[in-house]
């Protein structure tokens, strides 16, 4: 069903003995075979289309160069594609494939998943979460290598990355009084995340930092969506001493923000300048103008989560490490100096 | 690593030998042992958590029970998620898990996921591609079973299964009649693919099932994104006797007819009704009013692909069958009757 081409037609077709190949091909350099005939074995292997059987050469070396990823919820999230392509690049890079599962938040899914990878013989486990939170790791995953992806253990027992929250909003807070804003809103989430509490702390910086006074009535929370991003903004905007500025938590928030602008007859960026969080491109790039933002780093995160569990499968007992992303400011069209 | 319960565990707790043991857990119905015996072993080993080494019973019975999904663009399009759920939940009902790979549409990297797969020994290859179109499926699949999703070969000699692009559209269209409109215009992809295409003729077979005359100045190409759309949609819109009705390529091209419609200062749906095809949620669902549109199967499609190639797997030697699935109308606030 897969490959026909074994070792005996590459020993062959290279003039050499199955012993020979198996030492070119498996040794990253063979001391027993010279490093020009190692090349030319390889060679052949490569043009003869020779794929050697993982599934036997994992059960001789106790690795299977699987890893599994274990999500809640892919389908509800446009990031998970990132995430998932970042793991699967490094992945690739060192030699593994991973197998991607995901629960859809039901529990007793996922434990039936995890079992199945185990039946699989993974070599560890990236156990992601589609949006930044604390999480506890099943007691399953108990003994097999595990990173935390956008999510992280209160006791910081296992290692984990997530997106730096506090520097996120301070980088985004930042590029608004840079601009010459001073009168700065936020539209904040209203979800007990560490998304919300980083968020809010890093607006706070800036300000500070600055020098800015914060007007608490600049301060509102909703639904971290459109609609209640537009509800917000129609508030906030609507105020006689309305912000010149408006940080939204994410970009959907401030895709509302647009919306309740428009309803007002206010322009972005000349009336009011609007910056988000997520660089979610479908609807940063759509926006007109379009969005200026602050990324989250996904894709590097779903790169450093395998890196970090190759390095603990290859070398054992590193302590855990938890790591925060920096997020970069994604410049478009949305911010601008404030109406004279 | 993995599960330290094994096959000796499960015996000695349930009080029978391990071939029992081997037998209760192997077979669908075992004729070796009794019905209560079977299901009693099923929850002892379910109950200390035993995991059957799925790797060393792939050896024994050839299949690996990895179904592979190679996919082109996995980061940049939106419904992955969908197509890569549909596949995992039928996967997972048949007892096997998908392996995601995706290639960012370089060849020389997909042939490398390829054999990766193959050295993984995956019982089959689902071939994805992220929206429609005509795919040469590679060479290296040759003698493994193998189903296309969301592209068809030429020839029909691989399973397939793609969206319904002539019914979506005549759905779509279908709408905007009953709801009163004839005045209607498209604004079609300028790309040369089968969407491009069925959406054309489906917009036409609508028209004239309805004795709708069709005027060819209502028909206007653009690039697919939202852009592309509100350039389009000012040059319909701005018509003096300007379309009361557009149906749109896909929702993107939708959003950018929203944003000319508040250019112009005409309201949807009171001025224009509008109409997408996607049912991009973050999209279709943030839009204000939210917008009517027609749903492309993803999750159906990543499902159909998965048991086929399953029931290939299975039964081999099936005729290949080339499947078109059904595509429904999505209800929002974007649709209303002409203005008078």
């Amino acid at each position: 069903m897969t490959t026909k081409v074994g070792i005996r037609e590459v020993a062959k077709a290279a003039g050499v003995s199955v012993t020979t190949v198996s030492h070119a091909l498996n040794d990253a350099t063979s001391f027993r075979v010279k490093a020009a005939t190692q090349e030319h074995i390889r060679e052949v292997a490569r043009d003869l289309g020779y794929a050697p059987n993982r599934l036997a050469s994992g059960l001789r070396n106790q690795r299977s160069q699987i890893l599994g990823l274990v999500s809640d919820e892919i389908t509800t999230t446009p990031f998970a594609g990132a995430l998932i392509r970042g793991a699967q690049d490094a992945a690739y890079e060192r030699g593994y494939v991973v197998m991607v599962v995901n629960s859809g938040m039901d529990s007793e899914l996922e434990s039936r998943e995890i079992t199945m990878l185990q039946q699989h013989q993974v070599d560890g486990v990236i156990y992601a979460r589609m949006y930044h939170q604390n999480a506890q790791v099943p007691a399953q995953l108990a003994g097999l290598p595990t990173v935390l992806l956008d999510a992280a253990t209160e006791d910081g027992s296992i290692s984990s990355v997530v997106p730096d929250e506090v520097g996120a909003a301070e980088t985004a807070v930042k590029a608004l009084i840079q601009a010459g804003h001073t009168r700065i809103g936020m539209i904040n989430n209203v979800d007990d995340i560490p998304a919300t509490h980083g968020r809010r702390q890093g607006f706070l910086n800036a300000l500070r930092r600055a020098g800015v006074q914060h007007d608490p009535g600049y301060y509102v929370i909703g639904t971290a969506h459109t609609e209640g991003g537009r509800q917000a903004a129609l508030e906030l905007l609507g105020r006689n001493d309305r912000p010149t500025a408006l940080f939204c938590f994410n970009d959907r928030v401030a895709m509302g923000a647009y919306q309740a602008a428009t309803l007002l007859g206010l322009r972005i960026p000349e009336d009011v300048s609007i910056i988000g969080i997520d660089n979610l491109e479908i609807i940063a790039d759509a926006l007109w103008p379009g969005l200026t933002t602050v990324a989250l780093p996904h894709y590097q995160m779903g790169r450093w989560a395998v890196n970090r569990i190759l390095d603990d499968i290859e070398s054992p007992g590193n302590p855990a490490v938890q790591t925060q992303m920096d997020c970069p400011l994604i410049e478009r069209g949305s911010l601008a100096p404030p109406p004279s």
